[in-house]
């Protein structure tokens, strides 16, 4: 299935919202794109960028008349997004966002959406650790998943026009629950996000504690570590206020475990680690077969930095 | 300095090993590499690449006649494997490690090394996930840092050797004591793969507890743990083991900072997670400046994944 729209918006001309244009700027896929953004230097860089058309400060200008209207603002400000340029939609509009957490984004825009209006609860799970439209790049996208959370009252049709759109940006699309969605993601990126957060500000104390230098000497780990650490301040404080219950679970398992591997430690239990370790190779054996490892967008990234 | 072997021996050619045969072999540093290892795989695709000259399964053989002997086994096996090609040795001469433990090794060492036998304790920091001689490649230490941690007992030309050795490597050297080593190490690389290890064996247990597939959707975060966690088991049951104090240090500060956020998580404190998270990404741009993320060899690693 192919898309095309006369209009699209993207609030939020972020990493994600600039790359999302750029993909639909790639493939044709819009007459014209518009995009809204709180920050002047946002709306000017967007716009110099080619990213957008014409950037707005109020999101109700660049929804006006759109036939798709993209939500890529941080996860707490989505709802209050939506309702605010609620009245602004031509009827039958399409609203989607790509909010990282999916049963409160579903609760908090559920009494704000006109009946007249299709709202899509999406998550493309991509990003980097940089933020803004100067970072965006079409690649983004490529071999991830999206996963799209649709409810007993979302539209079908707009469902599969979502799908369209973030298959043509090169993601493999999947459905479910926006429960399970907000259990997958605590595991599978909140955690490890809030762990990278925590180890990066303990070694900061370390080094104030005892004066002297640490953080210079960043090896393998801690140096992958500080890369997720840098990720963007607002929109993962969102995160974590938004999917609590599922993070804080998840975090209960993991102390249990970090317990475990301390006690062997302690012990000095060579038997428990050594078991424990091959184990977690073959894992990684199993994500590098399932592909997940992605080294183009991740050369992309690099070629990036090397400017 | 520029220093040249007659012979140079290594025991223990895997990913450290293999790659310094590469570094002594393209500077031309040495007349002749032995190498040790022992299963007749390792030895067969060291000598097949090239990398040593022969290989031997006896330690012993290898380091007959050498002038310079670089032990890169696990951390577990140094002190023994040193003691038992003592007898082989020449005088005068130079032994040194590659053990990410210092303290325990020159601990252990002392009571075995000849008095005619030049013993260094040293740390190239450097590595991937990956074991195994085909793994190595000539630019694995570039721009990374090298600690050599002498005591008042080291003999000062031969510190100078090996110094010479590792910048020749492109490595930058620095010496400290081996326990100031060992902390600083805890922190930056021993912490963070400890928690790696972890949160990929929660992720597997979740998937198993819950019958749903969970990694298949690895994240940006996970993923990257899932690369750290793919390191060598042996290797680093032995840092676990040997370096037990200042990890347990590490880990204590770790989980009280853990538990200060997640209270605030619970508490749907965002102000306390925004400005925590606002200080990590100060301090990744902080490390980015300091030069110690490598797209180089990060690059090389991407490419030989694509093979």
């Amino acid at each position: 299935m192919t898309v095309h729209f006369h209009k699209a918006a993207i609030v939020g001309v972020g990493l994600i919202g600039s790359s999302l244009a750029r993909v639909l700027r790639a493939r044709g896929m819009a007459d014209e794109i518009t995009g809204a953004a709180r920050s002047e230097k946002t709306r000017g860089a967007a716009v110099a960028l080619g990213v957008v058309d014409r950037a707005f400060e109020n999101p109700a200008d660049a929804v006006a008349d759109a036939d798709i209207v993209f939500v890529c603002t941080p996860v707490g400000a989505i709802a209050q997004t939506v309702a605010d340029f609620m009245p602004a939609l031509k009827s039958g509009v399409i609203v989607t966002d790509v909010g990282s957490v999916k049963a409160e984004i579903v609760a908090q825009t559920a009494p704000v959406v006109r009946p007249d209006v299709r709202f899509v609860p999406a998550h493309p799970v991509a990003g980097t650790e940089k933020s803004g439209p100067e970072n965006g790049f079409v690649e983004l996208f490529e071999g991830r998943w999206c996963i799209l959370t649709p409810t007993e009252k979302t539209d079908a049709s707009a469902v599969e026009t979502v799908r369209a759109v973030w298959e043509a940006a090169g993601m493999k699309v999947e459905e479910m629950s926006p429960e399970r969605h907000d259990r997958v993601m605590a595991l599978m990126s909140h955690l490890p996000h809030l762990i990278a957060y925590t180890i990066v500000g303990t070694a900061d104390d370390m080094e104030k504690d005892t004066g002297a230098d640490v953080i210079k000497y960043a090896a393998g780990g801690f140096r992958d570590f500080t890369r997720i650490a840098g990720s963007d301040p607002v929109m993962w404080r969102d995160i974590f206020l938004n999917n609590t219950d599922a993070v804080l679970d998840c975090l209960q398992r993991f102390c249990e475990d970090l317990t475990v591997l301390q006690k062997a430690i302690r012990r000095r239990d060579g038997r428990t680690l050594q078991d424990w370790f091959t184990r977690t190779r073959r894992i990684r054996r199993e994500v590098i077969d399932a592909r997940q490892d992605q080294p183009e967008n991740e050369k992309l990234l690099l070629k990036d930095k090397k400017k």
